[in-house]
C-alpha cells in the first residue's frame, strides 16, 4: 500500500465523517427526527428539546457520571471509565491508570449497590439443583421448608421455576394476534376518515404469507383468534404452575444483607446441589437455562470453549488467503483478466485502499450473534453474563484472527520461500512483520473511527429505516414507537472491537508512532459520541452493576502483555541492545493483574455485605418484588394473581413469618 | 544387593517386629504401665482395664467407626479411611474407591458439624485485615458497630486480638515458678517422711544452671517469685486488653447458621479489608498470626513456596550422592581402608541391607520441623491447618526427592558415562531405573512396617523414657502426668509416609508384584496398629472436622499420576505395542481430580448451612463461647473476669440485642 492509497483513504474517510456530522447536526434540529435523536429522553418523558440550545458536545461534555449513571446505568459509566482509559499506552500508565479505574468502578458499584431504591434482585436469590423431591412433599414444600428450616427468620417465600415454552408460544402468538388486531383496526378507522364513511373492512388470506387460502375479515378473524387463545393460555398457565416444575427456583429474602449472604454460602454438603447465586435482574434471568444441572453445565462450557478455539483456529485459514489475495498485486498476478480494470487510477486507489478492510469488517459482522449463542448455550443463568461470556470469546478471536492472523498470513505469503528455508520463531515473524502491516491497521483504525462513529452519531441508517416504516408499514402508536426504539448500547461487540484497537495501537505504538494521533481520535471522539448516544439515544436492557469491568480489565492486560512480547521480539529483531531488559514486563503485567485480581474481584463477582447493610427507611414492598419476577406470559391477566398466588404458594405465607 | 542381604533384611525386621508385639502384649498388661498404653482411655475417665479381657486385637477391629469419632476425633477416622482405600492401585479401583471415600467423609464430616453439641468455634468467625481505626472510635467500637449495622439481629459480641507476647512470657514465667514450688513442697513433704520428722528444706543456687549464685531456700524464693510475678501478670493483661489491639478480631453471632454464613460472605467492598474466615478451635489458634496483612499473607505464602521449592530442588544432590555412596561397592572402591570390616560376611549383609535406608529415614525424620516452621510463617491463623500445609509439602518433599531422587541418582552414578553419549529423556532413564531399585524400595517398605509399627504398638520408647522420668526426675503427681501424656496422632509426618509408600507400592505394583503383599500388609497392619493407638493412647490436640481429606484425596492422584506416566515410560522403553493407549489414563486422573474437586471440595471449605441448621434445643452459653477463646494467659485469675469484660466490652451489651 503505497502513500496515495493511504491518505485517499484517509481524506475519504474524513469527508464521510465531516458529512455525517453535518447530517446529524442537521437532521436532529428537525422535530420529526426527535425520536430517532432522543429516543432515551422521550422514553423517560423528558422534553427532547430540552437541551436544544446547547450544543450536543457541551452536553455531552458537562454532563456528570452522575447523569450518565442515572441515565443509562453503571455498565454505560464503566464503559466510558473504560474509554477514557485506553487512551494511554506505556505500561506503568497504564498500570495505573487500571489501577484507578479498577479503583473507581469499584465504588460506583458500591454506590448503585447501596442505593436505598428498591431493586428486586437484591432482595432475592437464584437456587439451581435442587435434588429430585423426596415423597410425600411437593416441589414447593421442599423448597420452602428448605429455606425456612436455615432462614427461619428471614426467609420470605420462593417462586419455582417452571417450564415455560408451551405458555410462551401461546402468550407470543395472543400478543402477535392482539398487535394485528389494532393494525387491522387502525386501518379500518383510517380508510373511515378517508374514503368512505362506513370505511373498508380490511381483509386478508389465511393461508401461507397471505398469499393463498380463503379471504376472511381480518378484525372478525383476529378477535375470533384472541378469543380462542385466551383460555387456552389460561389453562396452560394454570398447567404450567401447578405442574411444570423445574429444578430451580427464586427464593425472597426480607432484607438485602440476607439475600447477598445466602448467594455467596454453600447450602448443602453436597456441593453440586442446591447451589445458589445472586438472582439477576427480572428482565435479564434466561429462564430455560435455569434447568440446566451443575455438571451438565461444566461440561457445556467445555465443551463451548472447545468449539471457540476450533473457530478461531479454522478461521485464519480463509482470513489468511483473503488478506493475502486482497493485495492488488497479487489480484492482478492471480486474476490477470481484471487487469484493466485494476490500472484504472481511481478504480485501483479505492479498491487498495478499502477493499482488505471492508472484507474484514464485514466477517467480523457475522459472528457476535453466534458466539452469544454459544454462550448461552453454555448455561448461564443471566443475559448480561452470556453478553460478557460472548465478548470475551469475540475478543480473543478478533484479537488472534485479525490481528495475528492478518499480520502473519500477510507477510507469510510474501516471505513463504525464505521462511521454508531458515525457520524462525514465532516471535520473529510476528516482530518481522508489523512495520510492513502498519498501514493497514492504521487505515482500519481510521475507517473504523470516522465512518463507523460518524454513522453512529448520525444515527442515518435507523432513521432511513424509520422513516421508511413510519410511511410505509407503520399504521398504530404502538408500531411507530417499535419503529425508533432504539435498543441498548450494545457492549457485546462495541467492546471487543475497542479491544481489538487498544492492542492494534499498543502494538503500533513504537513502530508506527503515527498510530498513536489515531487512538486518541478514536477514544477521544468515542468518548464525546457515545456520551451523547448514551444521554439521548441508547436505552440499557439490563444492568449488572458494572460487573463488566473486571472482564475488560483483564482483556486490556492480556492487548498490553501481547505488546509487551511483540516489543522483545521486535527489538530483538533489531539487535536491540537493551531488549532483554524487556522480559521482566510481561511478568510484571501478571504480578499486576494477580494482585487487582486479589484486591478487587471478589466484590464484583460477590455483592459485599457492607454495601447492602444500609436498609431503606421504609419496608420495601416484597409482595410487588416477588411479583416483578413472574414473567409476562406467566401474568398475563391482572385477575390471574390469585390463581398464582395459590398456585406458587401452597405453603401458607404465614408460616413464613413464625 | 543380592538376594540373601534381601532375605536377611526382611528376616531381621520380622524378627524384631515379633519381639515388639509380645514385649507390647507382656508390658501392657503390667498394671504400672497402663499410663503408657491406656492414656486416652484414664485421660477420658474409663477403666484401661475395661477390654482387658478382650485381645487388642478383637477391640481394634470390633470397634465401631462411631467409637473411633467419639473418641479421637473425625481426623482419625479420615485417616483410617485413607489407610482402608490405600491398599489397592489399580486406577479405577482407586478412582471408585477414592470417590466412594470422598463421599463418605463428606458424610462424616456433615454429621460431625450437624451435632448438636455446643462446639465455640462453630458460633464464631475470625475476622482479619481491619482498616485503621477512624478518629473518635475506639477499635471495639469501630468492630462492634461495623459487624452490629450488618447483622443487627444476629451478631453477638466481639472479641478483639490483642498482641499477647509480653503477657505470654509472664505467664509462662508464673506457671513455671508453680510448677517449680509445687516439686520443692513435694520433696520437702517426701523428706519429711523418709528422713527427720522436720524434714530438709530443700535449697538451690539462684545462678546460670543452679550451679552458681547464692544459695536460698526453694519454697520462700519461688513463692516470692511468684507473688512478684502475680501483680506484674494483672497489670500486663490490663494493659494488653486495653491497648494491645491488633488488626483482627473474632466475632461472635447467636447461631451457628449466621456464623457459618458470615463466614462464606463477603463484607467489604474493599476485598482486602475485613476478611472474614471460620474461626478455628479456640486451642489451634496460632494468636501471632492474626495480624498479618492480605498482601503480606499472599507475599509470605509465595516467598515459601519458593523456599520450599529450592529446598527440594537443592536437597536432590546430598540425597543422590549418600544413595550412590552406600551401595556397597561403591563403599569399598571409595574407602578402601575399611575394607576389611567389609568382607566380614555379617557386617557386610547387615550394612547393605539397612544402611542406605537409615541414612533416608534419619534424613526425612529432620525435615518436618522445617517445614511447619515454613507453613506456619506463610500467615496460616490455625495450627491443623499449618499441618496440612506443612505436610503437603513434606508429601511433595519425599515424592520428589527419595523416590525419583533415589531411583534417578542411583542408576545415573552407574549408567553416567552411557548417558552421557547418548542422552535419554526423564521418562526413559526413570522408567529404565525402576527394575533395579525394586530391592531397595522393597527393604524400605518392609522396614518401615515391620521396626516402625512394632515400635508404635509397643511403645518401648515412650515406656522406657516413663520409667526413666518417674523414677529418677517426677516428684509431683503432675509432672507424673506430664510424663505420659501421650500428644496427638502426628499427622503431618505420618501421611506424607504413608503416602510415599502409595507412590512406591502404585509405580512397583507392575514391575515387581512381590511390592504388592508389602503394601497390603503395611496397610493392613497400620490399619489395625493405629486403630488400637487411637482408641487407647493418643489425645487429638485438635480437630478440623476432616479438612484433611481433600488434601490426601489430591496426593494420591497425584502419586497415581505418577505411577501412569512411569508405566507409560516403562513400557514404552519394553517396546510394549499397546502403551500409547497408557496416555489416556493420566487425563483421566485429571478429570476425575477435577470432578472430585467440584463436586465435593467446597464442602470442605465452607462449611454448609444445611448442617448446621438444626439449632440445639436448649440456647447455647454464648458466654462460655466466648469465654473458651480467651487465651490463658489472659485469663488467669477468675477474679479478674470482670475486668476483662469492661475491657473487650466497651461497648454496652444491651447494644447488641437492641
Amino acid at each position: 500500500m503505497d502513500s496515495s492509497s493511504f491518505l485517499t483513504s484517509l481524506a475519504t474517510s474524513f469527508v464521510i465523517f465531516i458529512v455525517l456530522v453535518l447530517l446529524y447536526i442537521w437532521l436532529s434540529k428537525k422535530p420529526g427526527n426527535a425520536v430517532v435523536y432522543y429516543p432515551n429522553r422521550i422514553l423517560r418523558g423528558l422534553d427532547p428539546k430540552d437541551n436544544g440550545s446547547k450544543s450536543w458536545i457541551h452536553v455531552a461534555l458537562s454532563s456528570t457520571e452522575q447523569d450518565v449513571i442515572s441515565i443509562s446505568g453503571v455498565d454505560t459509566a464503566v464503559y466510558f471509565v473504560f474509554l477514557s482509559t485506553a487512551v494511554y499506552w506505556v505500561s506503568f500508565v497504564t498500570y495505573f491508570l487500571l489501577w484507578k479505574a479498577y479503583k473507581h468502578v469499584s465504588a460506583l458499584r458500591a454506590n448503585a449497590l447501596t442505593s436505598p431504591n428498591v431493586k428486586p434482585e437484591q432482595y432475592a436469590i437464584l437456587v439451581r439443583d435442587i435434588p429430585s423431591v423426596p415423597e410425600g412433599q411437593t416441589r414447593k414444600e421442599q423448597v420452602d421448608s428448605y429455606f425456612q428450616n436455615i432462614y427461619p427468620d428471614t426467609f420470605y417465600r420462593s417462586m419455582l421455576v417452571t417450564d415455560n415454552k408451551v405458555v410462551n408460544k401461546i402468550y407470543q402468538e395472543l400478543e402477535g394476534y392482539k398487535k394485528k388486531l389494532t393494525r387491522a383496526e387502525a386501518i379500518y378507522a383510517n380508510s373511515k376518515a378517508t374514503g368512505k364513511p362506513e370505511g373498508t373492512r380490511p381483509t386478508h388470506k389465511t393461508g401461507c404469507l397471505g398469499l393463498i387460502g380463503k379471504r376472511v375479515d381480518s378484525i372478525e378473524f383476529y378477535n375470533e383468534k384472541i378469543n380462542e387463545l385466551i383460555p387456552k393460555l389460561e389453562s396452560e398457565q394454570k398447567s404450567t404452575l401447578r405442574e411444570k416444575h423445574l429444578s430451580a427456583a427464586l427464593v425472597f429474602f426480607t432484607s438485602r444483607v440476607a439475600a447477598a449472604s445466602a448467594a455467596q454460602s454453600l447450602h448443602a454438603q453436597k456441593v453440586d446441589t442446591w447451589t445458589a447465586i445472586d438472582a439477576p435482574e427480572p428482565r435479564q434471568l434466561l429462564w430455560s437455562n435455569l434447568k440446566i444441572k451443575f455438571f451438565e453445565r461444566q461440561v457445556r462450557q467445555y465443551v463451548v470453549y472447545i468449539i471457540v478455539a476450533l473457530t478461531i483456529f479454522f478461521y485464519m485459514i480463509p482470513i489468511g488467503i483473503i488478506s493475502a489475495f486482497t493485495t492488488l498485486k497479487n489480484l492482478r498476478k492471480l486474476l490477470p483478466f481484471l487487469k484493466v480494470v485494476l490500472d484504472e487510477e481511481a478504480v485501483r486507489t479505492v479498491l487498495e485502499a478499502y477493499l482488505p478492510q471492508l472484507a474484514l469488517i464485514v466477517f467480523l459482522a457475522l459472528l457476535p450473534k453466534f458466539l452469544l449463542f454459544l454462550s448461552k448455550a453454555e448455561g448461564i443463568p443471566s443475559e448480561s453474563h452470556a453478553v460478557r461470556a460472548a465478548s470475551g470469546k469475540y475478543f480473543y478471536f478478533s484479537v488472534l484472527n485479525v490481528f495475528i492472523g492478518v499480520t502473519v498470513a500477510g507477510t507469510l505469503f510474501s516471505t513463504f520461500k525464505s521462511i521454508q528455508k531458515e525457520p524462525k520463531s514465532a516471535v520473529d515473524i510476528l516482530a518481522n512483520s508489523i512495520p510492513e502491516n502498519a498501514a493497514f491497521f492504521l487505515t482500519f483504525v481510521a475507517l473504523k473511527f470516522f465512518v463507523g462513529y460518524g454513522l453512529e452519531l448520525s444515527r442515518i441508517v435507523p432513521l432511513i429505516i424509520f422513516h421508511i416504516k413510519r410511511k410505509y408499514l407503520c399504521k398504530t402508536e404502538e408500531e411507530v414507537k417499535d419503529a425508533w426504539t432504539p435498543g441498548a448500547l450494545g457492549y457485546g461487540t462495541r467492546i471487543p472491537g475497542d479491544m481489538l484497537i487498544i492492542t492494534i495501537v499498543l502494538c503500533y505504538s513504537v513502530i508506527a508512532p503515527l498510530v498513536i494521533p489515531f487512538g486518541v481520535a478514536y477514544f477521544g471522539l468515542g468518548w464525546l459520541i457515545l456520551r451523547n448516544q448514551a444521554l439521548n439515544v441508547y436505552v440499557p436492557s439490563y444492568e449488572s452493576y458494572g460487573r463488566l469491568w473486571p472482564h475488560i480489565h483483564v482483556r486490556i492486560i492480556a492487548a498490553l502483555i501481547l505488546y509487551q512480547v511483540t516489543m522483545f521480539g521486535y527489538l530483538g529483531v533489531k539487535k536491540f541492545y537493551y531488549s532483554p531488559i524487556l522480559i521482566s514486563l510481561p511478568i510484571l503485567s501478571l504480578i499486576f493483574a494477580f494482585i487487582c485480581n486479589k484486591k478487587f474481584y471478589r466484590a464484583f463477582h460477590d455483592t459485599a455485605l457492607e454495601v447492602v447493610a444500609q436498609e431503606s427507611k421504609e419496608t420495601p414492598n416484597l409482595e410487588q418484588v416477588f411479583r416483578s419476577f413472574i414473567p409476562p406470559s406467566l401474568n398475563y391477566e391482572k385477575s390471574d394473581d390469585d390463581q398464582f398466588e395459590d398456585a406458587l404458594s401452597q405453603v401458607s405465607r404465614t408460616g413464613s413469618f413464625v
